[in-house]
């Protein structure tokens, strides 16, 4: 097992240091962010760093990059107050990578990238047509994060649409039969195989499998 | 396709919701955090929701429940400021499931969830012995989440430990040689197949693989 110390890692090389810090975290759900631009065109791009902040209210955030590096997302919620995600089935990942590309403001990077629009009676925002599990979100709020020039968004759930077939009893829905792929670091895609699930653990009992 | 409106979620049960709204943003990277109590006995609990916020300097967060639903490595990392983030490897899934049952504060959970501690020079806090990738955090902020009494904690990654085998050349971290889990909802893990990385995407340019 090799030891890297901070000293270490400052001196890398930044892609090789982005490439590692970026995967140290381990695996995440990339995801297709769809809002509106001023002029009303659709706007698509792939974030990665997606969490799950609390089930009641449903609040989901996601960490957007400085404003110089991805300005449109971020923009395009601060004005509307609305955005979709979308997960990305695993035939889909070419195209979802492509959407992380930076495109001129009066691209339309769901044609750029290959996906069609889909829009639902009260969300001010496009889904992506080819998702088989997306969501609406209403901005709660935008934390801007001082180390870093990152932005932590907050959004709560207004609206979802999935394919019923996923949802199991308990209300679990089974990403790896929608073929939902993970994310690792900055650029790589991961298929997933249903290992276990656990009933809720409690102390002095032994682990239960529930599948 | 079926479209779920907000209302429905609310009169959902509660744990059905649970189940659905933690799966709804996808894979997750389940992780032990190990911590120091006041009497310095060690402590260890899993998260999942673990994000990159930046590359340089190295960030990484996570979403803390409630205090009175999660209160001891919350209270730790506050009064040392130091933490070990430890991902999972597949072989060990129960046993992490375990440490997140609520435990008496004078359980070592290490112990009660079968792992073993390792100790690091100027790193005050254990690190699991058995995970291959893992690494310390002095932290950096802590953000009380308004909406539900969550916490958004950010911290500096300040060490390393990892299995040099799994790095590539390029810095990219092939944790499916971990055989590194990644986790869905509240009690789902699963393994992984690497399908694809591919090239920084430009606009106007065709999608690239590496891998």
């Amino acid at each position: 097992m090799k030891h890297i110390s901070l000293t270490e890692i400052n001196e890398w090389d930044r892609f090789y240091r982005a490439n590692f810090i970026n995967s140290l975290s381990g695996f995440k759900s990339a995801t297709l962010i769809g809002t509106l631009k001023e002029n009303r065109q659709p706007n698509l791009a792939l974030f990665s760093n997606i969490f799950h902040v609390g089930a009641q209210p449903a609040v989901i955030g996601f960490v957007n990059r400085p404003r110089e590096a991805a300005p449109h997302t971020l923009a395009n919620i601060e004005r509307t107050g609305v955005y979709t995600m979308n997960l990305v089935p695993e035939k889909y990942i070419a195209q979802a990578h492509q959407s992380s590309a930076k495109f001129k403001i009066e691209t339309d990077e769901f044609l750029a990238s290959g996906f069609s629009t889909q829009f639902v009676d009260k969300v001010d925002a496009p889904f992506v047509a080819e998702s088989i599990v997306k969501y609406a979100l209403q901005l709660l709020e935008i934390i801007p994060v001082r180390h870093n020039q990152t932005f932590i968004v907050l959004g709560s759930v207004t609206h979802v649409i999935i394919d019923d077939g996923l949802v199991s009893n308990d209300g679990f829905i089974h990403l790896e039969k929608a073929n939902t792929i993970t994310s690792l670091g900055i650029d790589g895609y991961y298929s997933t195989s249903l290992q276990s699930r656990y009933k809720y653990a409690k102390a002095d009992e032994p682990v239960v499998k529930i599948v």
